[in-house]
């Protein structure tokens, strides 16, 4: 079957282009000597993430608990909980439930947060990270308050493995070489502070899409550990307009048809409900079109996506075309099933189909 | 079971609200002489689609052909899809089964695309609606070019019924007013011209849920005959930063959980993959937390909704909150279920869980 064949919208992934985005993001974290635990968030997909663990993956971060019970019933055992999971109610026990089933990493980022988690756990094996704050200003604590955090946390019954930071300042037009230092420096100085409280920071970890191919310059002895990049796998709108990937490196995006066309501009079937609706302040759209790249998508609506192009030619009613998302995530998390081709864009035979396995699990 | 019982983050409905927004609505629409026919996008709900039927809907709009197989599905038969759907592929087959189905409308906005339509329904009972662009500048013609369009689309073997807009300019601070003056002024313009073509406009379609309110007062001959409001039936954010409902007319909130707590703000965990990630220029933030009017969610991430609190006391880590989404359509599209409960907020006891039934129909 031909992609023609499918009706409009849907997402695409170019299975080569994955292949070549997994390789390089895992030789990007090689060549750093760091673990290479993607994020799963992006993808939701078992059939993806087994590729990241069979290129290198030492497991997969995960940002709820309900992501993570997904891979682990597909048996995947190495999962860390990027996130300061408040373990009240059912989500203690589906917590200790996944403690006792796979490798089990949990953010904790307040000493209440680490009591209830303790409390959840009863002594299920899992071993949490401290969340830094490295300039984001989202969750996480101040890099000098990291040891404070992790003694209270061993004192709560935990076993402190480390700390970790997600550098989301980083989305920012011409941020991201000094964010990647900013990231370094907390994830040392938060590990130099869980040392001097007399617990070992083995586990140093950062990363993010935009920082991962930068190697900052920096002193050495609590150098991070580990890279959780998301976003890269697929590659989006977002990573291109940062300058950190081309076209090129976009596996992913919508194919959509143009319902109404008229001077300068078209207007396709691809709205917020198949792309999502993130839009940075710096971006230019609400996502790219790869095949007209002045092309902009200047509004957006559920089901129609109004894109200008300028002086260039309008594609006619009917024609199809494809959108990479602004953020690929939340598109991802929109669609049931992935369509699979192979080297190529729109037009190409569909050699799979993968199911979004962890859509919509949010709790 | 209680809602607490509940992790989240979840969407909750307030039967009673909703009940409330059904019956004002159908209201509105009875005062003006108008036919309801709510946007059922926004709801999804094969169960709350029943009760708009029950308080008078003449029947349902939707934006998709695979919205209406839904509802078709559920034995709900008289459909119309207000958008210039492009009929061809399988969709063509779709659309013709449909047709042999229900009652169905469908919206053209081009020669070419009423061509399409014709060659797709093989002479299948449909009646086509020519879409006018009332200011919104989205789809549609210009009024002026309705009655042109229309007999392009009975020549082509369509039976047209009429016009319908969609002013979605009203959709900006101040601005309903005049816009559901536009609107009216634009069917009826549409209407003369379709008149002048020898095609009787029986079916003058408008309304949006910032406008629906609004009985502007003009000339009669060709004054809208329907109304397609969307949002009203639960509410949200934006219609309450229009000034167009207050708090008590939203009926569906997302429960969030405290995660992180610092001077000032809190951060939950609900985020664009609960809430959506809508935010109009105009908006003060990407929702609203009714019990806390002050507050402004300043910031989202996919788990994370950051929230200033001013100088208002900050909820502590664990503790509950309410969040009406910006856009109430595109929560309702991330959900599964919603959770139903009576006369209350978060903590109340659940009285049913209806399905998001056409969540992801995007085709």
């Amino acid at each position: 079957m031909h992609t023609e064949a499918l009706d409009t919208p849907f997402l695409v992934v170019d299975a080569c282009v994955l292949e070549r985005n997994l390789a390089e993001g895992a030789e990007r974290a090689r060549r750093r000597g760091l673990a290479w635990r993607p994020h799963a968030k992006t993808h939701k997909s078992i059939t993806v993430a087994r590729r990241q663990l069979a290129h290198g993956a030492t497991g997969l971060t995960l940002a709820t608990v309900g992501e993570a019970e997904v891979f682990a019933a597909a048996g995947i055992d190495d999962l860390f909980l990027a996130y300061p999971v408040w373990a009240a109610g059912g989500r203690a026990d589906r917590l200790r439930a996944l403690a006792g089933r796979v490798r089990l990493r949990i953010g904790v980022d307040s000493a209440a947060g680490a009591d209830r988690l303790a409390a959840a756990l009863r002594g299920a094996p899992a071993q949490v990270l401290v969340e830094i704050d490295s300039g984001h200003h989202r969750t996480g604590v101040a890099p000098g308050d990291a040891g404070g955090l992790a003694a209270a946390a061993r004192a709560a019954g935990l076993e402190v493995a480390g700390v970790f930071t997600f550098p989301g300042h980083a989305y920012a037009p011409g941020a991201r070489t000094a964010v990647a230092a900013d990231e370094v420096a907390a994830l040392s100085a938060a590990a130099a502070g869980l040392a001097a409280a007399g617990i070992e920071p083995r586990v140093r970890s950062g990363g993010s899409s935009p920082t991962e191919g930068i190697a900052p310059d920096l002193p050495g002895r609590w150098a991070p550990t580990e890279t959780r990049p998301g976003v890269s796998v697929f590659g989006d709108a977002q990573q291109v307009e940062l300058d950190a990937i081309g076209f090129d490196r976009c596996a992913l995006s919508a194919v959509a048809t143009v319902v109404h066309a008229r001077p300068g501009h078209a207007v396709l079937d691809a709205g917020s409900k198949t792309l999502g609706a993130d839009r940075a302040p710096w971006a230019t759209g609400y996502g790219r079109l790869p095949d007209h790249p002045e092309a902009r998508v200047i509004a957006l609506s559920e089901h129609h996506a109004t894109v200008a192009f300028g002086d260039g030619p309008v594609p006619e009613p009917g024609s199809r075309v494809r959108v990479v998302p602004n953020h690929v995530c939340s598109a991802v998390n929109l669609a049931d099933h992935l369509v699979v081709v192979e080297g190529g864009a729109a037009g190409d035979t569909v050699v799979d189909r993968w199911p979004v396995d962890a859509r919509g699990a949010n709790t």
